[in-house]
């Protein structure tokens, strides 16, 4: 099979497209024809090295699969050969999505939405995955909650924001001015362009000093010690982007608040309960640029430098059966 | 009414006892003649001048009554004259309990359990009340858990372990060896000399390299960071100890794990809980040593610099009223 393959990490001219083997499944395991997969920030990282202590190379990347059972190894119960799946494929194993061909555990596949394309589908389950751990597993967020969401037109703002809306919440959402009438038709309620304003002083005028129940980081820098200043008391902080750089978390003891610290993690249930949500039209896929596996790297890039692109938002998707 | 003033911050040469006018009950509220109360960290940091930001002067601080209702106020439906009540006064507000007569909101008292002195009883307001929010509110204990507390033989430490023991957790705790033989009486099961082991390794040690559920931070240092060393896969950190300097947070993340940061909250209905606890033999008080107000400063001196004294453990009393 044809596969994306990194024999380095570095730049995106590492990725070569080669045959390799494909894989058998094993003990309750399936094997998928991949028909699409998408980029995330997971995977240039990885690419880049961020992750080289944690993997043994050549290393297959890519952290969305949608495609459809050709094979089922013994054991297996609740797949058989022709359903549509998609899922996360296990992080830091070096068996990821950009090839033809993946073989996954049955615990961590979903049956596929029956109301959207592979290449729809695939913008899903890391994306998507994080925003249910973030909102459902973890923050548990209440109806009448406010939540505050850094980085409303990236790849897990779109399905937290829509998430976060659908579970009663009143949504801010931090983005450029240019992607701000695409977020409120998302279902966001207010949108702060932290490139024109102290996203800060906006919050808590738009709170009347109060702050906010949930703050969801999915941009690093100083947003976890700024979260302290933002929160309402018994707030609660999520923050998905790991970093070593120490924290000054001073406010964060007066306001009684929580942090949950999130690696996204792979079942099949949170496939299944995203599955009602994508075909019930309360989360939608936003695909902005389809792809080739002949150019990954360019779907790279595209996301990695994302920045120098003020149009830039959602999520890329990469086309790899037919 | 006689009463420990501070009219500057700094050493415990600067508690006055003084005649000052003993308060009225308001609306909502109730006047305690005050029996006992017990000193926390709280107290001497406040004395010392951590909060003085937050604090007009003179102040009286203390944050535990043990004491009788002698006037209610209008309003006031769930007390009456002669009702033996224990609280935690409203922080910051300047009205501590180092006096003879103390106003409080009648939602924020509750009733004295009846198996234990006045002195015991003013043990358990700020100390126990904080474990109980610790564990019940915020972390949500669960039976066959594990945790790790930090300090056991302290005033927060002990009702700790107690509370966790009687929730069904496995508790390991640190504390000099001193105190092992009194801390697995109170329900540790498992005791580690921070000062002749690497707590750390001793944990992975005895969880089969694991780690730990839960982590109780009482001491504050390098705990924070080093949490993440010693959590399971989705455990909890919940620190009582708010310090300034930067925390390094990586390991936190690929635990998936939540820290908690509490700053104690006053309430009747976590007293209420108490009162079962301690009136049902699972929660004891622990009275190390009893002062009278007079002795105020020493009362400061001997927790301020418990470090100095191996022996030392558990809760110092103040007798007020007779």
């Amino acid at each position: 099979m044809k596969a994306a393959v990194l024999n380095e990490f570095g730049s995106v001219e590492k990725f070569e497209i080669l045959d390799i083997p494909t894989p058998k499944p094993g003990v309750d395991e399936v094997l998928v024809k991949v028909m699409a997969t998408s980029v995330n920030p997971l995977d240039f990282q990885v690419r880049r090295g961020d992750y080289k202590n944690e993997l043994q190379l050549p290393v297959v990347t890519g952290h969305d699969v949608s495609g459809v059972i050709v094979e089922i190894g013994t054991g297996v119960k609740n797949f058989k050969v022709g359903d549509e799946v998609y899922y996360t494929p296990e992080i830091f194993n070096g068996n990821g999505s950009y090839a033809e061909y993946h073989v996954a555990k049955e615990s961590i596949i979903g049956i596929k939405p029956k109301n959207v394309s592979h290449l729809e589908a695939a913008t899903f389950p890391l994306a998507a995955g994080t925003a249910w751990e973030m909102l459902y597993t973890r923050s548990q967020l209440k109806i009448n909650q406010t939540i505050l969401i850094h980085g409303g037109a990236g790849g897990v703002g779109i399905p937290t924001i829509q998430l976060a809306k659908a579970m009663g919440a009143t949504v801010y959402t931090t983005a450029r001015s240019v992607h701000h009438q695409f977020l409120k038709e998302l279902g966001a309620d207010y949108t702060i362009d932290y490139e024109k304003e102290n996203y800060i002083d906006a919050i808590l005028e738009l709170t009347n000093g109060k702050g906010v129940d949930v703050v969801i980081d999915t941009i690093g820098g100083t947003t976890l010690s700024d979260s302290g200043k933002v929160l309402n008391q018994m707030g609660q902080v999520v923050t998905l982007v790991d970093i070593e750089i120490p924290q000054n978390l001073i406010h964060a003891w007066g306001k009684n608040s929580t942090y949950h610290f999130v690696f996204t993690r792979q079942n099949r249930n949170k496939l299944d309960e995203l599955t009602k949500l994508i075909e019930s039209g309360k989360l939608k896929p936003v695909l902005s640029k389809v792809f080739p596996l002949a150019e990954i790297g360019k779907a790279h890039s595209l996301l990695e430098f994302r920045d120098s692109d003020p149009d830039f938002y959602g999520k890329i998707g990469v086309q790899i059966g037919n």
